[in-house]
């Protein structure tokens, strides 16, 4: 039997979870929470269920979740999008990300992918018959070359993938790089898929700039976002795509064949909850804290680190400390030592190794208290 | 722009529902029952959420889900799945559909649909540079012309797609259908996708038989289910597929890449729930009463009709009421009689049309009633 993904591998996240629960580690690796969502949305979710929301909503959605995504990004990003034709309610943004790749990439078409990447990207590329261009970072990811990307566009380019702010790193784009992509592609017919599901997860000064906000990166874009990463419901498997019109009329093509429409009831939900722009507008500084609490306690560790500035992962450096690979390293502390971690490795191109590792810092503090004295004992 | 689907429309099922909101008809369009749920499920589901099922689930889903269904389908069928490697839950029986055209059928492979079909089947297959090989059956449709299958074959067929109980026409398969396909495939290398989402919805004396009962079908079988046609939670979108072990490895590769993983508490709602047969067991009887209920009442009306085998859908014959084609006559039914139907040629091979309609009796008899004196008006 011919296989459609011959290289596909099973998924780090599932591998490290599933390994943290074989040897009761601490499992910061997949990236969720430890800690339940609010009882005031589970809520919401039941109230839907008993009024009867229990059959197939809208293909693009919710109208009223739709309407309330237009005027949270309208505020937040200055950014129109009609949620009648611009908005599609999708399973997480793992089926945005699905969805805008198989619309767009045809046969042979070239996507440009900043590495350390995400892992669907590429072999959702790759099932298009599409081809993976990998443009990779320097350690620890911290800036983008974009002379790099620059110069990996060629004729055949149809889209670039950016994740910004950036897992694994927790890199968060600045308004320069943001003005140079838009610099980058203007004149060409690239499609920017932006992937922003951190978005409401910025640290210190630091603030989200979606490539919403640049009307050169607008009317090429599709941005993707993540209702399970804001509201702590990795699990509800809810997101969105925002695009242009032309654009998500293609998007939803797509969508209608691979699920046709999302869990009803708990879109329902979720409009409701988003009237509380509290419910989102403070996850910087919920996240900030236990990045704090985690980095503080680490302080006299053998690891080195740059402070995460976004997202709800930290890097830990353990150049010096051992000297097996990060994935060989990764399992070493996972049946070791009991706690578990993702090697950066597996997102980067050719599996190049620096000798980092991702921990995810959504956790209670007791948690990550408890993941901070084993890598003092290092 | 190229499109990736220059001839994917809208959904008729989106097209009729939103007809009969906007002309406040009844809704007999897209399946769908009228009802909520029953009030213990939607409990279940509430308490899973109470009790923190809200990050992901594994990528094939909740364990106990899968090991019900396992010991469900060993009951029902005769037939073994491992839970572990067998079964995988998906968003919806669309989003197995997807996934199993997805992962196996490549650029310019043969994919025989018997026609009528359903609207999902044709765009995916196509998406994957496929050629879908449609075979129309003749009105109304109560049997298969194997003969015609069988010409169909050749050596690029990869894959035939059933459905059955069959929707729109309510056909179900026969014991000797199921040999004559197990025949038929024999010695060849053609997978069976079988989209058996009404399974538990048969009538009179008749028998559901899955190919999973059939072990010269059931080796080369991906059966599709859905809890939603189920217990009435279309909304849900919850649903699963059955393989042998080697597919289902390359099924879970796409699935990995198009949603991950599947709504966390409703999976542990829905092993709790499957706890019970009669929750699934009752539902022949449950519908037949409902069919029973609107063929009565439309006994001596002008509409001419074979009852339903199975699904929850009816076709009427207008053959002699009007001269109009059906998608004109579902779109005068609507606006002029506020009666929304699905016209059936949009199922067939070059919208061949029988002048058949599509109606689903999944509601309330009320519905029904007010339903069938529309009808007997005409
Ligand atoms: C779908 S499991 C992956 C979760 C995640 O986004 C991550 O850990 O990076
Ligand atoms: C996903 S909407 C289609 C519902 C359905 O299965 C039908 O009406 O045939």
């Amino acid at each position: 039997m011919r296989s459609k993904l011959p290289q596909n591998k099973l998924s780090i996240f599932a591998v490290m979870s599933k390994m943290a629960a074989q040897y009761n580690a601490i499992n910061l690796s997949q990236g969720f929470p430890d800690f339940n969502t609010d009882p005031e949305l589970i809520r919401l979710v039941t109230q839907a269920m008993q009024n009867g929301a229990n059959q197939y909503a809208p293909l693009a959605g919710y109208l009223p979740l739709r309407e309330n995504i237009a005027a949270m990004v309208q505020e937040l990003r200055g950014a129109t999008y009609d949620p009648e034709h611009e908005i599609c309610i999708t399973v997480g943004a793992s089926e945005a990300l699905y969805v805008a790749i198989t619309a767009f990439v045809h046969r042979d078409d070239e996507v440009i992918v900043l590495k350390p990447a995400y892992d669907t990207y590429e072999p959702t590329i790759a099932l298009q018959g599409g081809i993976p261009v990998p443009v990779q970072l320097d350690a620890p990811y911290t800036t983008v070359d974009w002379d790099a990307v620059a110069a990996a566009i060629t004729p055949k380019t149809r889209m670039l993938v950016l994740n910004n702010p950036h897992n694994p790193s927790g890199m968060v784009l600045k308004d320069t790089d943001l003005k140079r992509l838009e610099e980058l592609v203007k004149d060409t017919d690239i499609l920017i898929l932006s992937d922003e599901v951190y978005e409401h997860i910025v640290f210190d000064e630091k603030q989200h700039r979606s490539v919403a906000s640049y009307p050169g990166l607008k009317e090429r874009a599709l941005v993707t976002a993540s209702f399970g990463k804001t509201f702590h419901t990795t699990g509800w498997k809810m997101g969105y795509c925002l695009a242009p019109k032309a654009l998500m009329a293609e998007f939803n093509k797509v969508h209608q064949n691979t699920v046709f429409c999302v869990h009803h009831p708990t879109q329902v939900a979720l409009a409701e909850y988003l009237n509380e722009p509290e419910h989102y507008l403070n996850l910087g500084s919920f996240y900030q804290r236990k990045r704090d609490v985690f980095l503080n306690a680490i302080q006299g560790s053998r690891f080195r680190f740059t402070s995460s500035e976004g997202t709800y992962f930290q890097m830990l450096d353990y150049t010096g400390i051992s000297d097996l690979n990060d994935v060989a390293f990764a399992e070493y502390l996972t049946k070791e030592k009991g706690l578990a971690s993702i090697p950066v490795s597996v997102f980067n191109k050719e599996q190049r190794d620096d000798h980092l590792l991702r921990f995810c810092f959504a956790k209670e503090e007791d948690t990550l208290l408890k993941a901070a004295a084993i890598l003092n004992a290092i």
